[in-house]
C-alpha cells in the first residue's frame, strides 16, 4: 500500500486537469498575444481562468495576475511594492515564521536599505495583536504574513490583524501569502483587509510553475519581471496559457463543495492526531486540531531523528516531510521551529504529514498502523 | 487547409513531450525538494533535462538555471549583474532592435540610475562592429544581444562582436537572447565568447512557462527571485518539473539531426520568398535568405495594412503575425522597424511569416496561392 502525505510540498496534479493541458498543448496552443484567431483562442482560456479566480475570491478581474508560481507572487509583493512606495516610507514587516519566499526576500530588501522588523510568535504560532500594533509605523509600506504555515498549520486571523494594521497605519499593505490556505479557506480579500495575496497552484493539484498575485486595484506596485508589455505591463513573458488553464480548473474543482472536504479532512487529521499521540512520546506542534488547517499535522517523535523516521516510512510506501520540502536541503532548524522556540530534541525528530482531498481514511489508518510498528524499534537503537 | 506561419510567436508541442509532461503531472508528480523517493523520482527529470542541455551547449551541468521563460531569463541577465556589480560598474549596452524582455529592462535600470547606451543597427537590422567598439566603456558592465532578431530574422556575428567587446573590456560579460536561435543554431556560448544565453521552450514545441537562462560560472550575478534555496540559491520556487522535463526533451528532439532540419528550412523559406516577390510591390526586410535566420520572413505588401492582410489570411487558414505577436496589442511601430529605419508604409504593411521544423511545402504552397488571389482584391480597395 502507498500514502501520499507530503501534500504540502505538492500534488498529485487531478486528471481533469491534465486533459484539459494536453488540449492546450496540442490543439489550442497559440500564443495569447497573437491576433488571429489561434491567439483569440489561447487568450480566451487565460479570460476564463481570471473569470474563475475572481469568483472564487470576489474581486475584481483586473485584480488577478498570473506569475511563475508562489514564490515569485510573494517577490512581487514585496519588491513591486517596497521599490513604488519608497517616496513614502521605508519599512517592512514580516513575521519570523515565515516561509524563505518573504523571510529571504525581507533580507534582500534589508540589503536595499529598506528598515525591516520580524514579528515574533507564540509557542502555537500565533502573531500577537500587540506585537503588530507596535510593529506597524509610520513609513511601513507593507505587512506580510502567511495565513496558514506551511510547516505547522499555524492560522491567523488575517481579518483581526489588518484591521489593526490599517488603523495604526491606513497606507499600510498588506499582503497574504496564502499558498497553504488557498483551496481549504474561503478567502475574501475585500472583506479581509488583504491588498495583495499569493497563490500556488501546485499545492492543489494543478500544475506546477504558475501561481496568481491578486493586487487590489488601489496597490501602488511596479514590476519585477519587464518586457513585452503582458498582463496590462505588470508581467511580461507569453502567458503560460496550459498551466493557467489548468490552475483555474484545478481551483474550481477544489472550491467545488469546498465545506465538506475540509470537513472531512479535519476528521482525517483529528483521526490521525489521536493515533500519533496514541503511540506515545509524540508532541504534536502548533494548535490545537480545528484551530490549526485542516491538512498539516506537525509531530515530533521524541528519540527518533526526523530523516531516519522519514526514510522507515517510504520504505514502506509511505511518504512524508520532514521539516517542509523548501528546506530540506538546509542543515539548520526551519524559520519556523525557530520561531516557536521548539527545543532542538522536538526540532530534530520533527515529521510534517499533509493531507489532501485526495487522501482516504485508509491512508491515515495504514501510517498508524506502520508507526505503531517501526517506532519502538527505531527507538531502541536511539542514543540517549 | 491549414498553414500554421506564426512559429515565432509560439509552436504547437511536440506529441512526445506532451506525454512525457502527462507522465510527470500525474505519476512522477514529486517535489524535487522532497527527500522522499517520490522527490528524487522528480529531481532525476531535472537532472537529466540539465545533462541534456549541457551537452548541447557545451557548458558544464551546473551552468544552467530554469526560469520561468525567455523573458525571465533576460530580465535576469541585465538585472542580476547589474545589481551585483555597482560598484565597479555603472553602464549597460543594448541594441536599439532587442525584444522588450531587454530593451523594457534596460528603461528600467535607467530608472534605477544606469547608464544605458542603445547601439543602432543598419537597414537589414546589423550592428556595425566600430560602433560596438565605441560603445563599449571602462565601467560597462554588460552587453546585450539578439542572436536573431524575433520579427526580421537578422542574425549577428555574436563570436566577432565578443570579440571586440571582450578587447575593449575583458570584464564586460556578454549577454545574448538566443530566444529566436536556439534550435536553429548549433550555439556554443565557451567558443564563441557568451557569458550568458536566454533560452525559451515554447519557441521549439516545448511547453510555455519555461526557459533557461545559461551562466558561465565566472560571472558575478544576484538573483531576481529569491527564497526557498532551489537551483542553488540563484532561482527559489519549487522547481517546474514537467516543465523542465519537456522542455529538454524538446530540444534534444529538436537537437536531432538539426542540420537537415535547418536546410529543409532555407529552402522552404527560399520557396517563400521567390513567391513572395513574384506577387510584386513587396518588400523583404532584413538579409539575404541564407544570411538570415532560416524561419524568419518579414515581408511588406506595399498598399496594403498588416492587420487587414492578416484577418483575410486567417479567413482561409494560415496563420501570420503582424510585427512580433509580443507586441501586437501596441499602436506604434516595433522597435525593430524603427531600429532598421523602415519606412511607415512599409511598417504598416508588414507582416511576419515564421517557420518550424514541422512546417510542410503544401502549407507554403497555398500561402502563396492565396496571396496570389487576395492581394489584388485587397489593393483595390486601398486609399491612395
Amino acid at each position: 500500500m502507498e500514502a501520499y502525505l507530503d501534500n504540502s510540498a505538492t500534488t498529485r496534479v487531478f486528471p481533469e486537469v491534465v486533459e484539459l493541458m494536453v488540449k492546450t498543448m496540442s490543439e489550442d496552443y497559440g500564443n495569447p498575444s497573437s491576433m488571429h484567431t489561434k491567439g483569440v483562442e489561447a487568450e480566451q482560456y487565460i479570460k476564463e481562468a481570471t473569470k474563475t479566480f475572481a469568483q472564487i475570491l470576489k474581486v475584481q478581474e483586473k485584480e488577478i495576475y498570473y506569475t511563475s508560481g508562489g514564490t515569485e507572487s510573494d517577490n512581487w509583493a514585496l519588491i513591486g511594492t517596497a521599490l513604488a512606495n519608497r517616496r513614502t516610507g521605508n519599512h517592512i514587516v514580516v513575521t519570523a515564521m515565515e516561509h524563505p519566499a518573504v523571510g529571504a526576500v525581507a533580507d534582500f530588501l534589508e540589503k536595499q536599505g529598506f528598515a525591516v522588523t520580524r514579528l515574533s510568535v507564540d509557542e502555537k504560532g500565533r502573531i500577537d495583536p500587540e506585537k503588530m500594533k507596535e510593529a506597524v509605523r509610520e513609513d511601513t509600506i507593507v505587512v506580510s504574513m502567511m495565513y496558514v504555515n506551511n510547516e505547522i498549520g499555524a492560522v491567523q486571523d488575517i481579518a483581526a490583524l489588518s484591521r489593526i494594521i490599517k488603523e495604526k497605519n491606513p497606507h499600510t499593505y498588506v499582503h497574504v501569502d496564502a499558498i497553504q490556505a488557498f483551496g481549504k479557506y474561503h478567502i475574501y480579500p475585500k472583506r479581509m483587509g488583504i491588498d495583495m495575496l499569493s497563490v500556488s497552484s501546485h499545492k492543489l493539484h494543478g500544475p506546477k510553475g504558475v501561481g496568481l498575485l491578486y493586487i487590489d486595484e488601489k496597490v501602488k506596485i511596479v514590476p519585477i519581471i519587464y518586457g513585452g508589455g503582458q498582463q496590462k505591463g505588470m508581467r511580461s513573458g507569453t502567458d503560460n496559457v496550459p498551466g493557467i488553464a489548468g490552475f483555474a480548473l484545478a481551483a474550481n474543482l477544489t472550491y467545488t463543495d469546498l465545506d465538506s472536504k475540509v470537513e472531512r479532512m479535519y476528521q482525517l487529521k483529528q483521526k490521525l492526531v489521536d493515533g500519533l499521540l496514541a503511540l506515545g512520546d509524540v508532541h504534536i506542534h502548533g494548535m490545537a486540531v480545528r484551530e490549526g488547517a485542516p491538512h498539516i499535522v506537525s509531530a515530533a517523535f521524541v528519540g527518533v531523528r526526523s530523516e531516519v523516521l522519514l526514510h522507515t516510512l517510504e520504505d514502506r510506501g509511505i511518504y512524508v516531510s520532514a521539516g517542509s520540502a523548501c528546506s530540506t536541503h538546509k542543515r539548520n532548524a526551519s524559520p519556523t521551529m525557530q520561531a516557536i522556540q521548539a527545543p532542538r530534541q522536538l526540532t530534530e525528530s520533527t515529521v510534517r504529514f499533509s493531507l489532501a482531498e485526495t487522501t482516504t481514511e485508509e491512508e491515515i489508518d495504514y501510517c498508524l498502523t506502520v508507526l505503531g510498528e517501526v517506532l519502538p524499534m527505531l527507538r531502541r537503537y536511539t542514543r540517549r
